[in-house]
């Protein structure tokens, strides 16, 4: 039976088939994941929504009841949408902890001791049981630049308590994390509205 | 000079150089993107983080005072943290407008007629220009398997008021959607913590 000559009626039943097959697929994957604990998630390259479905995830685990940590590594401005929303909201501790992004502040040095600072912060979220949710912002950067050592970092997302849940962003993850985390998504640039002379906009980019 | 010989002093002024060049090139762009609009935002592929980015932006846009509309289209369960945590917020309208994932209706008539249901629903927001984002949550789904035409959907996006974002996300965006989308992102996945046997999280898969 070809396309065309295809009905509404086959198509439904062909679908509806098709349907129960998958459903006996994703039950079985479903059956055969069990463990729970806390995952490190890693959201990295170079298209939009890193940051975004990170703070997507602060509003998931603040559902459920869960504290949430948040430090941003690069960012400085004290502007943004998303921390006026939930930097707000009980049960989250929001911390801007970076000076701008590297090509503004030139200065390494001054760098490297912001991202101690924020890291040590980081650290305080990563040793409290009580948080549920770590989110570093921009965390790949400060280790792109070795602002901060990858192996001090790794040992103390890896001491983190059991079922505490981290999300780390930004580009250029480093290998190490990587391969020490649980997901990964590389956030896949197909076209960007500011390749084509749009603005940043309040609401989208910030 | 090597790797091995550079000195902190060294790596510091070096870094400093790269990024004053970086710091020019970043301007020129910025100064090129003068245009204010509202965009469309597309996050699709396989890999976690296309609904949660969204609900990332979300925020963002209450954040700067705008009004927020959300058809889910797909999803069923009424217990996400999302729809708790923003669906309570002033200024968001959140429509759970779906009876659950494709292979658990098993039943496409009714998928068809849900998906009609979910489109007036969108398209109510896409005519008011209060709206500052629309959020279209796994629409794509809906599309791939032609609950809705693709032609009616593009239409109605594209007669939208012009300030207005809209953000749809879902597997397997049809091409002509990429197409009159103006910021595409592939969430592709680099590993997943469910295929190493991890149940999904309450926190970060709802």
């Amino acid at each position: 039976m070809s396309a065309q000559t295809m009905t509404t009626s086959d198509r439904d039943t062909r679908h509806n088939e098709r349907m129960q097959r998958k459903k006996t697929v994703v039950d079985e994957k479903i059956a055969a994941a069990q463990a729970e604990r806390g995952v490190l998630l890693v959201n990295t390259g170079n298209g939009k929504g890193k940051s975004s479905a990170a703070f997507g995830l602060v509003v998931r685990a603040l559902g459920h009841g869960m504290k949430v940590g948040v430090v941003q590594f690069i960012k400085s401005r004290g502007d943004t949408g998303e921390e006026k929303v939930l930097g707000g909201l009980p049960g989250v501790s929001w911390h801007v902890m970076g000076e701008g992004f590297t090509w503004e502040t030139q200065d390494r040095a001054r760098d490297v001791a912001t991202a101690a600072a924020a890291w040590e912060r980081a650290r305080g979220f990563l040793r409290a049981p009580e948080i549920g949710l770590v989110v570093l912002d921009e965390l790949n950067i400060a280790l792109k630049y070795r602002y901060l050592e990858i192996d001090t970092v790794l040992a103390d997302l890896l001491a983190r308590p059991t079922m505490q849940h981290v999300v780390v962003t930004g580009r250029a993850a480093p290998p190490e994390l990587v391969a020490a985390a649980d997901t990964v998504t590389d956030m896949t640039p197909v076209k960007h509205a500011f390749a084509a002379g749009v603005k940043a906009m309040p609401g989208m980019e910030w």
